[in-house]
């Protein structure tokens, strides 16, 4: 490393840091980014400023946006009395991605976990209780992730939310579509047979 | 897509760019960027900036440098009779990190191959021949990859520095150290065997 430039050290340091990548993935990144032409790696670094210091939180659902409230939440075609919770705005984009959910979202910012010491502070749950009460929502989709934190995260909002008089559903568990049935773990299995649909 | 602000998706795009780095791969990277205090994003996009405007290549080796010349070329304990060229960068990397080489380098920026389009007026052969004979090089180490278009590109060059009178020379092939003389593969094997040692 000390053959390098106190520059390209740096940042093979700020590539590290990025989810799944180690060392030598870094030090290919920055690599390769210091081989491009001068102004497509500033390019790159302008889209990195423009995005840390442009998008904030949508005031409403807590999604990244560029203005206070964002275009799903101000869309007169979004149903605000329907709200999917989800923990991040990658899931709010795999829902969007099937294009027919209709209703609002509401970004939790993860799920509870005691390990990682991430509890119900951590999360957007206050903006949320708060949402369900003054804008008289109707039903809120607890579409945390299907594994213990997620399950735990829906149950604990679930039980917030009984008492304002809201419905609180959570997305159905079963086979994914296309899936084979000889290959689907036996606990997906038991939910598909347990939650099974009058034809 | 759609659903995310323009800035998010512009920065999904540059990720998308890097080696190794697909769709969930950016998508990853840059909402965990959007996910740190704002502060430590906008280092991330200045230290992309400070190496891509502040790191140039060194006059006479090609290595990424601040300066004109770089700390290598410049400093008076390496031998600047014996040359180490190498593909990339990271090649110089690798070999600094075993600490025992002495002399200094040449980055060659490449490997000659025809199907990637890359010629020798690709790479940096002219100043290294420059190099040579100005500078009074005795040995050229010609440590392109073990691989059909590095030995092409050090065959190649050590034809034209033959009539310079400076000797050119090849790393050792053979096994690694540590290794199963069971698992090496048979090319590698016979390398060995024709490259062994007086004990």
């Amino acid at each position: 490393m000390e053959s390098n430039p106190q520059p390209v050290n740096r940042l093979i340091e700020q590539f590290r840091k990025l989810p799944g990548v180690g060392r030598k993935g870094a030090q290919r990144m920055a690599f390769y980014l210091l081989s491009l032409p001068q102004e497509e790696g500033l390019a790159f670094a302008e889209a990195v400023a423009d995005a840390c210091s442009g998008v904030k939180r949508c005031s409403v659902c807590c999604n990244l946006s560029t203005d206070d409230i964002c275009p799903i939440c101000s869309s007169p075609k979004r149903d605000r009395k329907l709200v999917c919770a989800v923990e991040t705005p990658e899931d709010l984009m795999a829902i969007e991605r099937g294009g027919g959910f209709r209703g609002t979202y509401h970004i939790l910012g993860g799920a509870l976990s005691p390990i990682d010491d991430v509890g119900p502070d951590d999360l957007n749950i206050a903006q949320l209780l708060r949402r369900v009460s003054e804008d008289g929502v109707e039903e809120v989709i607890l579409a945390t992730n299907s594994n213990v934190e997620g399950e735990a995260t829906a149950l604990y909002i679930s039980k917030l939310l009984k008492p304002l008089g809201v419905r609180a559903t959570r997305l159905a568990s079963g086979l994914p579509v296309g899936s084979n049935l000889q290959y689907a773990d036996s606990v997906t299995l038991q939910k598909a047979i347990d939650g099974r649909q009058e034809l």
